[in-house]
This record gives C-alpha cells, structure tokens and sequence, in this order.
C-alpha cells in the first residue's frame, strides 16, 4: 500500500491488518508521528500518551490481537494519565480509575494516544486549539482536540462529550463525523459531569463504520457490519423550527438542494412541525443545564473561584444561579412530557433532518460558536449524527448536516447515515 | 449542661453553640472521644480524619461560624481523603477532586469526620461493621458504618447512598432516621456509581430537624425551620402490595396498630392499591441496576475481576450480564410512563406508609438484609423517610416504618415526619 497508515480509518486499518498488509504497530507509529509533525501547530492534546508502543506490544504478546488507537477528551478519567479538564489548577497526577466506558475500551483492544484538548471544565472558555481546515477558525467546543485531531489525521477515533453541542458542532467544523448517542446508551463513570441529566459520551470519526465499531466496543456488543439501508424505504423529516431562520442563506440552501437530491434518490422527504417541542426544549435546556452545572462543579467554585473564567463564571454558572429549585423540578417534569411527545413525532418519520450549526467554524480563536442547532437533541436524548456533506463556496470550509433518529434507533441512523455518505458524501477524506 | 455533646443532635448542639453553652471544638471532641472509645467495637469506619479539629479551628478564625460534624460514606469522594468504596485493591491515595455534594457541605460550614464503611462497591458484600443495638447483628448495608455510626452517637449526621436500599433498611435495622430525597435533588458527582437511574444521596441521621437541616445545606437554601404539619389535613395511604405478605407478622401488626393511631388523631388513613406499579417497578429495578451496574463497575470488573467477592460476581454482576440492551432501552421507557402514572397516584394520597424492611436486623455479619421494601421507590424516584417507631417485642431492636411522599414532596414529607415522630416516637434517643 502507498498511503500512509495515518490517514486510514480504523475499519481500512483493521482490514489491512487482518490482510496481513499492515501491522498495528506501524499504524500507530505512523500516527504517533503525524501528530508529532502536526500538534504544533493544531495543538489538539492536552497530554500525549508516551507509553502507547508499549501497550500495544503487550496487547500482541497476551493475545495477538490489534489494537485501535483512541483520543480521549481531557475530561474523562483514563487509568495512569492526567485529567486536567482544560483548566490549569487542577492536580495532575495520574487517574487512579478510569472510566467504565475507557476499561471496556480497554479491554476490547483499544489504546489510548492522549488527552485532547477541552474547552475549560467542558463550558465554553477555548482552549488552544485550532481548526485544521484553517487554523485562523475555531475548532469548535467543548471536543475541540478531539474533532481537530481527527479532522487533522493525527487519530482515527476520538470521545467527545455533548451538554448542548460539543460533540456535533466540532464535528461539523472540523469537516468530520460526530455521533451522540441514545441518552443513556454508553457508560459516563469517571467523566466529569456538566449538566447528567443530557450529558452524553460521543464520538469522533472519519466514517460511519468506525462510529459503528466504536460503538459496538462501548456496547459490549459483537461487532458487526452496518446493515445497507433502503432510502426508499425510510421517511425523512426537514425541520425548520427556529432557530432554522438564523443559519446563514448558504446553509439552508444546501440542506433544500440536498433533502431534493435526497427526495430524488426514492426517499420520503417532508416537512416536520415541531416548533413547539424544539423551543420548549432549548428553554429547559438553559434552565437545567445550569441548575446542575452550578452544582457539578462545586469543588471548582468553592475552591478555585477566582480562577475560573468570566466566559464560565458570566455563562452557565450564572444561568445556575438564576434558577431555583422548584423551576428545576418543573423543568424535569414537563421534560418527562415532551420526551414522550417527541416518541409519537419519530412514529410518523425515521430521521430528522437540520443544520449542525449556523454555519462554518467563526473565524476567531475566542469562542467556539454556537450550540442552539444541537442542545434540543441533547436533553430529548435522541441519537444525533453530523455527516461532512458541504462545504462553503467562499472559504471552502466544511459545513455538516445533522440527522436525528428516534430515541434507542441508533442502528437504523447509523445504516442510513453510512448509505447517504457513500451516495452523497464527499468522495474522499484523504489528507 | 450534664449531657455528653456526643448524644446531641446538631440541631440541638448547634443551639446550645449559639446560645454560648457549647463550643463547637468541645462538641466535635466529645464525638471524637466517643468514636475512640467505641470504634473497636462497632467498626464503622474506613477512615478517621485526624485533622478535622484543625479544620474548625481554621474555619473559627475564618468567619467565626460553627461547624457540623459529618460522617461520608466511603464511596463519596472527600478532598484530602482516601476512598476505598469497601475494597482492598483501590489506591488509597487522597482525593484530588471531590463530590458536588461534599464541596456544597463543607462551603456550608460542615467537617468531615472521616468515611464510614461500605459494603464491597455498594453492593452486598459485607463491610466489619457491627449492628450498634446488638453486635452479633448485621447493621444493614449498603451504607452500614453511616447507620452504626448515627445510632452510636458518635456522630450526629452522615452520608449514605440509596441504590436499592441502602440508607433506608440500614437506618431501620440500627434504629435511626433514614432519608432518601427526589431523585435529582442532591448533586451526585464524586460518588462511586452502581445505577446512575436510580443512585441517590441520602441522610442518616437522630432527628427530623437534623434532615432539613443538611438538605437546606445540600440545596444551597436559606435554613429555615421545618413547617408544623397538621396531620389531619394529610392524607396517608397502607401500602399491603407484595411484598408486604413477606414480613413478620409483628411487623405488619405495629404498622396497623399505627395506622390506627394515626387515624385515631385525626388523619386521612386509607388503603392505597398500587400492587401491579411496586411488582413492575421491581422488576424494571433488578433490570436497570444489573446492566447499569455492569457498566459502572467496568474498571473492577475488567482490571480486578478475581478481587471481587462471590456476593458480588453473582448478585447484581450477573444480573447485568443476562440483560441486553433492548430489554435495558424497553425497561427505560416503561419506567418513564410507570413515574407519569405514580404521579396520578400521588393525586389521591400524599403519603404512602409500608414497612422498611421485613422485619428487625438479622443476626448476621455475613448478609446486610433485604431491599424488597425500597426497591421500588428508589427505582420511582419518590422522596422515601424511614421512622424508628417500633421495637421489636423479643429482641427490642429497632423496626423501621417507611413513608413515601410523591416526587418533589419533600418538605410535606419531613413536615408530616417531625409531627409524627412527636406524636408517635421514641421518648428519647439518649445513649
């Protein structure tokens, strides 16, 4: 073969692998070495995991399999290495347990390349990564290194984590794949809490096969193919409830051209009305949100202060403090509605079609732009997928479209996510 | 004053502090000599913070405010402590990070006298503890040393976690009040997970008061005096659902002779029929708590799997392996219409009276008891107060009367709770 090992994805690897093509340890060497030539400029890691050779030559003597190389957002505990959650005050010494859903990783095969870079405790305060498609843009928050060092080839898969948008606006800036799960679909031991009723644990990719494998992983699952989804057979919803109105022209343009292509390619393709349900949920989103972020970071607040951001302390903290108890627990329950609204709503379509953000990646380095696409998605906690489909005339920077499933529906939105990439997908991610 | 510190509730000694016939450092001393002195004995705890006086001395000089002396389950993450959560494989080294709850409490003024035992990862298996009324008696679990540690007066207040029923059946057996608040109402970051759905801090304490108290603090809420509850204005329900037929007849007799009484003052006493939502939340609660606790404990069960007790590869461990997803995802949904339908329920009734346990403590160290009776609740998410209203005829230990208020009901709970253990309770709780 004449690519070079780190622009496969871990699917492509583990086949060449498996062909007797490549080994293990000339992919991830040959990532290492990609980062090595790269992280000075992305600076997409938080920490870098020297011991990786080593585990993986342990993995070979215990059991000859090969292992898969992961980037772990800095906000999840991973046995040995530090977690500093993108803030400088806290202890570095190494985590003394890991995440349940790092072990399982673990024990399938995957090894841990480092930490990627978070925004600060998961919020909005940047960290000091940048864009590969333009390091002048933001990568986008909180999984800002684990979108860049996907998008950049340093790694095939990274976690990300998602409170509002942090795993598919990164995504869709990044001109990479970012999935969220069915709300309680994948283990959040030893991850830092934001806001647990709606934080989720995601994934980075460059093909929907490796969200699929990884998803199997985390499931304790047998892994298997994703099956190949009939478009005609599927119903597809366009929804242009606010905040539609606010994506640029650009953006609304290409997701009409391309629901048309979409129309036009067999697939049911209609509106969806579900102004009510999104705007109440983006209204118990803030209220939740900071009700329990206020609390979450306790330890932060109490001890540390001082040295938190005004982004922080102005943003979701202060949201917090606005609300009481009792708006708390009237938010949950009329959640505890709308979710089982929003169930009978995915009777009459399977996936949901909207913009995974207003645009492409903000030309600044201060901020990490906008959630108001995603956090609906995140407290309803149903499966989101952002798939690289556009990209911007003007800078050619990439714009993503985000597709939503019905709760617990994950197979069939990954089947049909992985027939509309090779239908309408960029033709190739090479670097 | 001729009473010990020690016996006092922290309602009470915080009074006598304030009215200037107590010093907080003669109070938290008299606990300590208490624990010095019994400690061998019962063996409640895991670890002794020797710096505590200094912490009160530190927070004295600070603003002058007193302190509450508290003990935390050693599966709460306290700064500066080890946590061993009932093992002997977990690095003992102190946490660098600890829970929302602990950094609430010690904002508030609290110390933290040291992390009382454990079972085995929450679970089943036994910590030393022994039962304080009687020490060939098992004293409960999951948060054994907590219980023993209130009912020995050695310290006023502690932590305690509620996966089954962990603060309740122990509370009953060592003859405390046991309180496990609205699922969502105590932050729970820092605390060893078993069953995210359903995992919930609690209170063990002597005193009413001392519960509204500490959850005032755990809310961040102005502490205000708990509200005269007129009882004849309430409405209780006799829940004799399964599995009531399965304890002691003397249990069943003291809670009708009660509900007479109760009735006889002036309360709305009536039977409440909710057998089909107790048996399925049963059933759900086994489902649930298997598969997320698998997940939970990934790291033991992955990196210590031979370290794990019996009790525990057998119990809830192997619970989860029989469960896949699909029946986990079906069980999620079901329970969210089964809590829609309680709330229906909790129209006609404000509080539902069932036994806390099957009867008193077993006389054994090798088993913690039953969580039949509590499992259902933890699993619903109602706020649930166990009263230490009877005693045995033979033995004279302790039996416990669970009572269960509708979801966010909590201060009507604690409310009709200090009316009836005034009315109802032990003369006295002096050692």
């Amino acid at each position: 073969m004449n690519t070079d090992p780190y622009t496969l994805t871990a699917t492509e690897a583990l086949s060449q692998i498996e062909a007797g093509e490549l080994s293990t340890v000339a992919w991830i060497t040959s990532c290492q070495e990609r980062i090595r030539q790269r992280e000075p400029e992305i600076r997409a890691w938080a920490y870098i995991n020297e011991q990786v050779i080593g585990d993986v030559e342990e993995r070979i003597r215990c059991d000859g399999r090969p292992s898969i190389p992961i980037g772990v957002k800095d906000i999840i505990d991973v046995f040995g290495l530090p977690t500093m959650m993108g803030t400088d005050f806290h202890d570095p010494a190494p985590a003394v347990r890991e995440g349940g859903s790092i072990a399982i990783l673990r024990e399938s095969g995957c090894v841990f390349m480092g930490k990627t870079v978070t925004t600060e405790l998961g919020h909005r305060n940047p960290g000091p990564t940048r864009n590969p498609k333009d390091t002048r843009h933001t990568p986008g928050g909180s999984s800002s290194g684990s979108a860049a060092a996907v998008a950049d080839y340093m790694v095939p898969i990274c976690l990300g984590t998602q409170t509002s948008g942090s795993v598919v606006r990164p995504a869709s800036y990044c001109g990479v794949l970012g999935y969220k799960p069915t709300y309680g679909d994948f283990d959040k031991t030893g991850i830092l809490a934001n806001a647990p009723s709606m934080d989720t644990l995601g994934i980075l990719a460059r093909s929907v096969d490796d969200i699929g494998l990884l998803r199997k992983l985390l499931l304790e699952e047998k892994v298997d193919k994703i099956c190949d989804a009939d478009l005609s057979a599927l119903s597809f919803g366009v929804l242009r409830a606010p905040p539609w109105e606010t994506a640029d022209v650009e953006v609304r343009d290409l997701i009409e051209d391309f629901t048309r292509t979409l129309s036009a390619s067999g697939a049911r393709v209609a509106d969806i009305q579900l102004d009510l349900e999104v705007s109440r949920l983006q209204v118990l989103h803030r209220l939740i949100s900071g009700y329990e972020f206020r609390r979450s970071i306790a330890f932060e607040r109490t001890k540390h202060l001082d040295l938190l951001s005004s982004v922080l302390r102005n943003g979701r903290l202060a949201d917090g403090e606005r609300v009481c108890r009792r708006e708390y627990q009237s938010a949950l329950q009329e959640l505890a509605g709308l979710r089982l609204g929003l169930a009978g709503a995915f009777g009459d379509v399977d996936i949901v079609i909207s913009p995974s953000a207003s645009g492409v990646a903000p030309a600044t380095l201060d901020s990490t732009g906008d959630a108001a696409f995603n956090s609906a998605w995140t407290l309803a906690g149903n499966p989101v997928i952002t798939l690289p489909l556009f990209h911007a005339e003007a800078s050619g920077l990439p714009i993503g479209c985000q597709f939503t499933a019905g709760v617990a529906q994950d197979d069939l939105l990954l089947a049909a996510a992985k027939k509309i990439m090779m239908l309408f997908g960029p033709p190739t991610f090479a670097a």
